[in-house]
């Protein structure tokens, strides 16, 4: 687990704009699991985080300067240089915000890449359809709670699991059928089996570790799992520990892992998809903001620490 | 694990034929590892074994007396009414054999369920294909086998693994370009990753536990396992502990568990291309036999702790 004294906030010099760059004053930074994996130094889908090197993610800010004839001053734009109050980039990487009647800081969430792996997931890689049950782990989160809520919009039966009273009253909330409180106490596999008489379909893995080992023991015959995270294991060096694993075989079970990026092509679905729900109400969300820039390692930690519910974001 | 204590060999009241049945002297008994799942009273793709009543599985045998118009005295045929030296059935629970230029037994090993778990499982469920490396666990096996020599048909590089020396030496006369002796001491993990430099693109798993780990640190972008058998867990009451099993996200992991009877209405694929095979030369076999039907709980009980090389068979 990293703490605070692996980060360091450091003051850069300001560097004036070259031709076809804009300058961005943050407004909203985003802290996401998959950050995690970067501090290690193991080649992965993105490259490592480099030691004494600014750390970098989405983020939400407004054009300041421009010698870009792609965008002007007070422009609210999105980009990937987040971990820092200022950015200057090429206007190539920099993305105007998508015409939806939305608080900006939700492209961060559930209208941005959180959103879209619980989109794609739950219906391409999971191929979650009608009649199914789905259950999803880590559902007060960003991307779990918008599963929640896209297997609702679609009419599936949905479980979800959350840690503490809280959590899991906002995820009933949401239209969940049921949730589980993984604190209470109460095995997961068993909390799952009470809810889940006829077993699942579906499993939506944010988690990992003993949620993925009760997913197994209630798979129905051709269930799909999506694993899209195993917030469980990163911080840990313990082997994850499987009692259902064999089950796979008889019931034909299918475990997927996805990254969002693999869909990217294919964001229009995804706007279209949730413009719509987002007009018919069917969307909520839910932020947990910190604020200054001095808080991102914090925000960041709070995600291993079940300190979020919905979208941890930073505000400058 | 169970022991022979578990088994009884009981005579029973020979009985007349009835209109349509035939009486079968059977001469090749089969045993398989699925059958140890049949010895667990839980819910499953086959029902479990009852105590008390016969145990069944793979036969083949010599029709000795006829009721029916499909089959006459001195037919040989396939049937599932195994762990016994004579068999009544109604003449639509026999087979005849397939016509092949091989020796009748081939048909409970690489020319039926053992060899089509392999031709499907590789081809269908893992979608093997041109330039892909393959690793195959228990690849001395009746399955594994079968594996390694359709992969190489196919022109894929194969790596097995096998336990001692013999065996791993059979595998590596099967066309395997790398074997690992899983029995040598080193981690598979390890020994898997000396010979899989760029590592593997399809696992086919017949073990679990420790083969099923090394392949998910070895494998690569979409790599795809197949999984018909976890013969490392049917015994063992401790869960199968994962190291690697977030590699699945980031590698887009897909993990298929399956039955081949899944595949069964495909059987003409299967003994169209295994006909080629073995017209070609491509496919050998081996069998380890058991002799006399008081025997059958023995040869079952050593596929557990690798008593055979090739398909487990018994004579009788």
């Amino acid at each position: 687990m990293p703490t605070s004294d692996n980060f360091a906030l450091i003051d850069l010099d300001r560097r004036d704009l070259g031709e076809g760059e804009v300058r961005i004053a943050n407004s909203w930074l985003s802290v996401d699991p998959y950050m995690r994996g970067r501090m290690n130094d193991v080649k992965s889908y993105t490259p490592p985080f480099e030691i004494g090197k600014p750390m970098d993610g989405g983020a939400i800010g407004t054009v300041v300067e421009s010698r870009s004839d792609r965008f002007k001053e007070g422009d609210t734009v999105q980009h990937f240089a987040g971990w820092r109050d200022e950015a200057v980039l090429p206007a190539d990487q920099v993305q105007p915000l998508p015409e939806l009647d939305v608080d900006p800081q939700a492209y961060l969430g559930q209208l941005g890449m959180p959103g879209m792996t619980a989109y794609f997931g739950l219906l391409e890689v999971a191929g979650a359809k009608e009649g199914d049950t789905v259950f999803v782990s880590a559902a007060a989160g960003a991307v779990g709670s918008t599963v929640v809520q896209i297997a609702k919009a679609k009419g599936l039966r949905v479980i979800g699991s959350a840690g503490g009273a809280e959590k899991c009253a906002w995820v009933e909330s949401l239209g969940a059928d049921a949730v589980i409180d993984y604190k209470s106490g109460t095995p997961v596999v068993k909390a799952l089996g009470e809810v889940a008489r006829n077993g699942i379909d579906v499993y939506f893995d944010n988690v990992g570790g003993e949620h993925l080992d009760a997913a197994l023991a209630h798979a129905n015959l051709h269930a799909r799992f999506a694993v899209c995270g195993m917030i469980d294991v990163y911080n840990s060096s313990k082997p994850t520990e499987l009692r259902y694993l064999a089950r796979l075989i008889g019931n034909r079970i299918r475990i997927q892992g996805f990254i969002v990026s693999d869909f990217k092509d294919r964001s229009a679905d995804f706007y279209r998809d949730m413009g719509g729900w987002l007009k018919d109400g069917k969307l909520k969300r839910n932020e947990t903001v910190f604020e200054g820039l001095e808080t991102m390692p914090a925000a960041f930690l709070g995600l291993f620490s079940g300190g979020n519910m919905g979208k941890m974001l930073v505000r400058l």
